[in-house]
């Protein structure tokens, strides 16, 4: 046990900083839990990418396509692969509430140092419902717990709503998932000195960690836009501590080529493509030395011929040099 | 085992038909499943409210509150309370198409005729990713799958869709949850011919049986509109059958009344309470004879002003009267 | 001026009843407005269809690309067109109050008998913006006013809004365009005694009239339904009005040919194609004898292919059997 | 005439840049134009505030509540104000596409450089149907036109549609409302060097104009953040001009005192009034010396409450401090 359930917000102080990553889950070829890759991505993000923290389980994971007992054995993986160098948070979206208690509760003991739960999406269409649901949870657990706003897909915690639900005693911390600058500003008043409030974008998290007086940054693509020896988004971020704006901008600026590869491929503009882009994620990791692996349905897989424009496209990035100059020796892969 | 995969659509055409109702599970007062209590409200509903055909475990039921265990030993229990005399479909949503398959495969092995999917609610926004969704589940399980349409909540399936879906060899039937009149007009012809298209609400139930040629009812209101010796719906629907409109409008006309309370406290017009009104249901159903009970996070139970007021409501509707004027002597409630 | 604005809730009463049919504007190849078209349709519904009373300048009519004058105009043409054998509404849509007031007034001044309007498509999006908007234009106005409700594209007028705007004193109707059967029985109950209320589709019309006890058809369709001596539409309803429901049912299924080439053509289910089906409409009017022509952008003229296909399906139907049948020996096209 | 309709989008590279901002209309207290009062404020902006641009007649302009001869005088009254000294854009947002086009031909004929079209609220729901109402009014006038996004609220201008509008040869800019920071990035790979994009928000612009490489601001907020002599926002935006990271960055943090106001009473967090808050930018200009005054319907008045409370928020952020502290001798109100 890490903290008790009343000093959940202090230790969401301490613990919720810096830059966060979140990783997809890694799957066999015959449709298992790949718990090497798993691990081995993990061991990387830490060790070569020097990441603050990890979120596992969430949308790009696949937890929808997960058996609970999948779920709770990733919890697993990331704890003895974090070997206490970093925090963890495990998603423990569900559609039922009882199945979130029941993985809140299993991410707790296996030394997961917080659940993160996105917003129910079926059977609650009221502030007042959102907060029964985060309120059964979080009476029946004693880990830390992350709302996960997502309003353009999902019931939105107003800052009233967000407001009600800072006060619950282990509710720790805030993922705003929604893209308008001027909510989070409010969002912020509202409860920034309460919880820890992260925008999960890394594309405005330089104006955020310099003006706006952020101090965490919880997405999914710091791994994807760094490689051993080479890491931009952790450079800024230090440059931004420093005081070094003009260095700072200079390292962000850089990072403009990767950006524009993951906005066609992966968040881009315009594209309805309806599905979850998770094996764009695995092939661009499977790139860069990661594991990456099949997906499950309802994502797709990429054609071959998506798979060789992504490569152009971060090779004509710069991306794949800094991973040739930067190469070790040793084999990338390596089973922790 | 009641048919072959490939005998599905010849067997939904078989059973698909007539006045279905779709009840609420019970629970006790410790939170756990009420199982007499779900055995009795369907051995009530066969015997004396003479309902065609059963549809467990779907919205009014809170399928999103109940583990797996729960759900598949409510398969079992519809199983022996129906005793053979009627068809059971169960509600197999789930946010996970590999959890979709546990429900489906046990509904089968215990004796249920067809399962029921919603359309994912997660990660699938394009017609690929729900064909996807629906294939994956599909090919294996040998039950009849019937389709779940509401596009005001969920992805729609369009007539397009639809048309796709149709052909996969187990899916059955289609339950239409979307109101406009011409778009089910369009998918009549879409697939009507294929699959038994069901219009899931009471209200216009007259007008499709007779104008549009409609067999299948599958609502869950006729449990709420009709008690013993009062049979209203039933009534209605078997003039139609009989050619007789005149009395199958003057019988529809009298259950105005009890549709304005339903409207009024359940579906009704500007209600944006944002919660499942599923209480409102078990109360009425007390109020009928029925079993009730208590409902889960994320649904809220009336308040006592609220019961009595729709207690009120149903007496004015004259419901109560039709109750206590056909009431048997021996107690309502006796367990299965 | 036909009755003081503190009347108009009775006028309302006595004039908005039956069936009603909502033309579209005709153009001329130059792109100005078809004057002599437009009355010789309005004609043609009245003396042949036996329509009971027509609205103008709906979203048929491309209210959204003719200017205040052209509207005006049609106002004019509508009154002179009637000459009092059947009541007028003009639709007094803008995005501008103002524009509605001046809209409204040329209407009452022109001798037309109702104005309807649509909900505020800009800068209004609460219950009270919503109903300053239309008290705004019932101070200044003393013609009696229709509500329009289109939730699905709109903000909606919920019964609670309903209520408020019923107690303006010139608000006497309201065309409910949301096609949810029970949000409509909460709507009569909650204003249906005080102004009239017109679900605005041809399809639950039997069904509305013959159970729910409405007295007024708002809709598009009669026009398209019916050819001089054919009147399916005027049957069932008077077969509805005399109780005779056998007969009303029988009238009411012939009619479903042609509900599905309106809803495979204008209507249609998963037909996203993003621009109102005008053309279609006029297309399908020139085949019964009726004036059509080209529209407006952003509306689109059908392809030749597009237009022998709808030709093809409405012989199949058996109406351009039925217009042959009928037809008289004098050409049906004189302007009036 | 400033330049011939085939030179639009070289105009535009040249005139677009630099800290724009919108004004609303002023109106008398009995609801005329306050022609003076438009004039002064636009003098004020550029004389005092050193704004690059002025967008007049959008949505804080009230747009969907003026008269065209209303609009058409403002944009006369602007540039009669602007003497030439900065280029100005006319919203011609209208329902109609031939109403946009008499606007835009007034416009050019005035004086004005550019006209912004809102994408069609009314009957086009297609990429299809949006490009044929812009290219109507392209070809019929000669201005420059800017393209304004707002998919939360209107028909989105996707990366595709947005590729395809470029072409029209006097399509010349883009005014990008939709808040997701990787949405425009595909934004401008695909358009910008076609077309001068500017995303339509104060708070990131400094992330944008130093990471993300935009030259061009154009939202209504600089003249609310800014008073004579104390100009943070133009003065952040010249030190990132000049390349001085850390100044640019301490003064965007000075603001933030004013954003949270704005937020909080403007454009904040979970404030789903329903109405556009444009008294309260009326009643803000009047605390910083500006002309405000009275709004029209469906706008509605703060409450002397509320009034009071935006004052002690904007004395509590300093921003009242400034004014004082930089006021001049000579009265602020002068009519030009």
């Amino acid at each position: 046990m890490k903290y008790r359930k009343n000093e959940a917000k202090e230790y969401g102080r301490t613990k919720l900083k810096g830059v966060w990553t979140a990783l997809p889950t890694n799957f066999t070829d015959d449709d298992k839990l790949d718990e090497a890759g798993t691990a081995f991505n993990l061991d990387h993000c830490i060790g070569k990418l020097r990441i603050a923290g990890h979120y596992c389980i969430g949308n790009v994971a696949e937890f929808w396509s997960m058996t609970n007992q999948e779920r709770m054995r990733v919890h697993e993986i990331n704890v003895d692969a974090a070997k206490g160098r970093i925090p963890i948070i495990a998603g423990c979206h569900h559609q039922n509430p009882y199945e979130v208690v029941n993985l809140c509760r299993h991410a707790w003991d296996a030394g997961v140092d917080f659940a993160i739960i996105l917003t129910p999406y079926v059977a609650s269409n009221s502030d007042d419902a959102v907060y029964d649901f985060y309120k059964f949870v979080a009476d029946r657990v004693d880990i830390g717990i992350i709302l996960f706003n997502i309003p353009q897909a999902y019931y939105p915690i107003t800052e009233k709503l967000a407001r009600r639900l800072a006060t619950i005693p282990n509710v720790c911390g805030f993922k705003q998932g929604g893209p308008a600058p001027a909510a989070t500003i409010s969002l912020r008043e509202a409860v920034g000195k309460d919880i820890v409030v992260s925008v999960a974008d890394e594309t405005p998290w330089l104006y955020n960690a310099a003006v706006m007086g952020d101090n965490w940054l919880l997405n999914f693509c710091p791994h994807l836009y760094q490689v051993p020896g080479h890491l931009p988004v952790h450079d800024y971020t230090e440059a931004v501590r420093a005081g070094d704006m003009n260095k700072a901008v200079a390292i962000s600026r850089s990072v403009n080529p990767y950006r524009a590869v993951h906005a066609k491929w992966i968040t881009g503009y315009g594209r309805a493509v309806g599905r979850m882009p998770v094996h764009e994620q695995k092939v661009w990791m499977e790139l860069l030395g990661m594991v990456g692996g099949p997906v499950r349905t309802p994502c797709a897989p990429m054609t071959a011929e998506g798979r060789e424009a992504l490569r152009a496209d971060l090779e004509a990035s710069g991306l794949l040099a800094k991973l040739r100059q930067h190469a070790q020796p040793q084999p990338l892969r390596q089973v922790v």
